[in-house]
């Protein structure tokens, strides 16, 4: 065996390295005022707007490669860009330039008897790790919204977008530089080393957060193995609650939508709940059959419809992201709450009825990140919800919850204003 | 080797039961309102006062074994129960019982594009695990505050304080029970295996956050270990920066009080930065030594007073908790910030300056969950702060920073009022 040379640098090493690089630019980031930082966004629009022709070359390497490792339609229609798709990453950081900025902004202030005067403002949280996969977009989208709240980013993508993340980094980084903003603030990790991104979750005290962004397998094994903290969500076991006294033209039509206008988001339904009082049960699931998609029923469900299938123990606890549905017929509130308890991952639950006390019991007791009243669970989006954007949506109870945007992407200090007083 | 007896259960299945029991209470508990809940602090807190014959008894009981143990006078000293400190917990609960409830809070809410009502309202955070020590008062504080703020709590005290612990528990426990809330909102860890210790801290997804209430050691493997989200500070480091525009009194006293008025407070000042210009340091610095302030200082503070002891370089990331302070003579405010920065343990940093200019620039820039102007950091405490009591002062980024109460100690959901919107 012999040693490793003396200038390797392990992933550790890097890591910290990268990391204290981005302390120091954050630090700077910090003092700015927002008109800069929205300069320095669309400065790296701009640029990523000129650098087209070198994106679209380097993302025509990466699709190369992947049909050649034999990358599914999917996931290669993920890594495909345009030139549209260029276009609406430039947008997107443009978009990003015009949210308002939550630095600074003053959360609570008080005077206390002792005559101190106290305000709680918030500050960027630091520095921030985003882990994701194969859309290069988020190396814009992420690196920008963290920008935006005054934070540093450590940026680690998936291999099979190497090249693409690579050039769209270049640019936006041109960018950033043009505009007077160091380049440690956005940082891409230079290697594909798989052992970078246990650096990462490793990180405690030098990395702040980390936002894994992808499927559950990677969701899965960052909150398994990470020691820095982790925003994100695992599942989207949602469910919609059609009450008896739900209005049926909104019932089905919600539940046709929550199913299926993007059966692969995480807020989609993926579990009907039938009050046994609601008559119009059969029509909702005639509904949701005659658009293509697959049900899955207990024995009271099957019962309504003998195209349902029965549904196996696991059914109530699992994620399709694709056009099946488990449905359960339930007895009345109280029996809707003991099965959201038991199987929601917390993301968004609905309820569909027109009696307010009932729904607004619902929307109590429901302790999900996100719960809706009459309404489709696919509006659970940063966008919908006035955001402007999102980094994620979390299921974490600490911190923030649903839909995260730049608020979400700060923390807070206290500021103590005195005239000389000491403590008695 | 014997397999173990079927009736033995592990300190992960025993945490395991624990908390889904709180779970359950915490469930009830999350629907109470404000009334019922303060009803029932009133409650233990009289049941507490009945109890005091047998909280005496029992804390005697430690107080013997502590003696018997070798304990010193101080460790003893936060041990002992007397009526009057009886008295003093249970006046912290009808206390707490009358803080303004945060669970239920809006706060914030807007109309969506879509028409959907949109809110966050604070919620419970879930099963709150406290470790703590053996001053026995953190088992009634702790629990108070949880309870207060819709939490159930598992409380796993020091041996030391084992019977004291267990006495004022049963205590609370006939009282919330007399008031109708479950007796599992409250529950003691009923055994002093220190392997229970490491299950809750391993509890994730069972216990949603771990509070440590105790010193440093303590304190440093709860955040070494956890796989629980945890809230804590683990350093004091305080810097109070006394700029070449402070007033000489205001200067002086607030450096005596920071230091000297209680020196084992975590905020307690541990270093003093004296700018080079500022005119008045020998007086500031002869007030602490005739205080009884033993200084340690850079050749620049030496050479300003003869009677203080050279520092090294440990000695400014030390917190003494003593009447021992490190002192650096610093080349105005950058020069300061860089000391800070690099030296801080991001609890509280003081400026001392009559220059509006100088102070805000110090507010602004240092990066710490308080930062003060022209006041003692001994200030640095939720009952100063108007919070009614505290669970702690954290020094994490996320979630919560500085003194944390009833508020720290919820979290938020969104809710989602539609009249049957689907998405496009």
């Amino acid at each position: 065996m012999t040693a490793p040379a003396a200038a390797a640098e392990t992933p550790a090493e890097l890591i910290a390295r990268l990391a204290a690089a981005g302390r120091t630019a954050q630090r700077l980031l910090a003092g700015l005022d927002s008109a800069s930082k929205a300069a320095a966004l669309r400065a790296a629009a701009a640029a990523l707007r000129g650098a087209e022709p070198a994106v679209l070359a380097a993302n025509a390497r990466d699709m190369t490669a992947g049909a050649a490792a034999g990358l599914s339609g999917a996931m290669l229609d993920r890594l495909k860009l345009d030139p549209p798709r260029v276009e609406a990453i430039a947008e997107a950081l443009d978009q990003i330039a015009a949210l308002p900025d939550p630095v600074g902004q003053i959360i609570d202030s008080s005077t206390a008897p002792s005559g101190l005067a106290l305000s709680r403002v918030r500050v960027p949280i630091g520095v921030i790790g985003i882990v994701y996969e194969s859309r290069p977009n988020v190396t814009a989208d992420a690196a920008a919204l963290c920008l935006a709240s005054g934070n540093a980013v450590l940026l680690r993508g998936g291999s099979e977008a190497v090249h693409s993340n690579r050039a769209i980094h270049a640019a936006l980084s041109a960018g950033l530089v043009s505009a007077g903003i160091p380049a440690e603030v956005v940082q891409l990790v230079p290697t594909q080393d798989r052992a970078v991104v246990g650096a990462m979750l490793a990180a405690a005290g030098q990395i702040d957060l980390i936002v894994p962004r992808g499927g559950k397998s990677l969701v899965a094994r960052v909150q398994a193995d990470a020691r820095v903290p982790v925003l994100a969500h695992l599942d989207g076991i949602c469910h919609t609650f059609i009450h008896a006294a739900a209005d049926p033209a909104k019932a089905a039509a919600i539940a046709l939508n929550a199913k299926l206008r993007r059966t692969g988001v995480c807020g989609s339904m993926e579990t009907l709940l039938l009050d046994a009082q609601f008559p119009a049960s059969p029509a909702v699931l005639a509904g949701l059959l005659e658009a293509g998609c697959e049900l899955r029923g207990d024995a009271r469900a099957r019962a309504l419809d003998p195209r349902i299938i029965p549904a196996s123990a696991n059914d109530w606890d699992t994620e399709y992201l694709d056009a099946v549905l488990s449905v359960a017929v339930v007895d009345g509130l109280d029996d809707a709450l003991a099965h959201i308890a038991r199987h929601s991952s917390a993301h968004t639950d609905v309820i569909v009825s027109e009696d307010a006390a009932t729904y607004e019991r619902f929307l109590a007791e429901v302790d999900s990140a996100i719960v809706m009243a009459n309404a489709s669970s696919q509006f659970a989006d940063g966008g919908e919800f006035g955001l402007g954007a999102e980094i994620g949506i979390a299921t974490g109870r600490l911190h923030a919850r649903g839909p995260v945007a730049l608020e979400g992407l700060t923390t807070y200090k206290w500021l103590v204003r005195g005239s000389g007083q000491i403590r008695p």
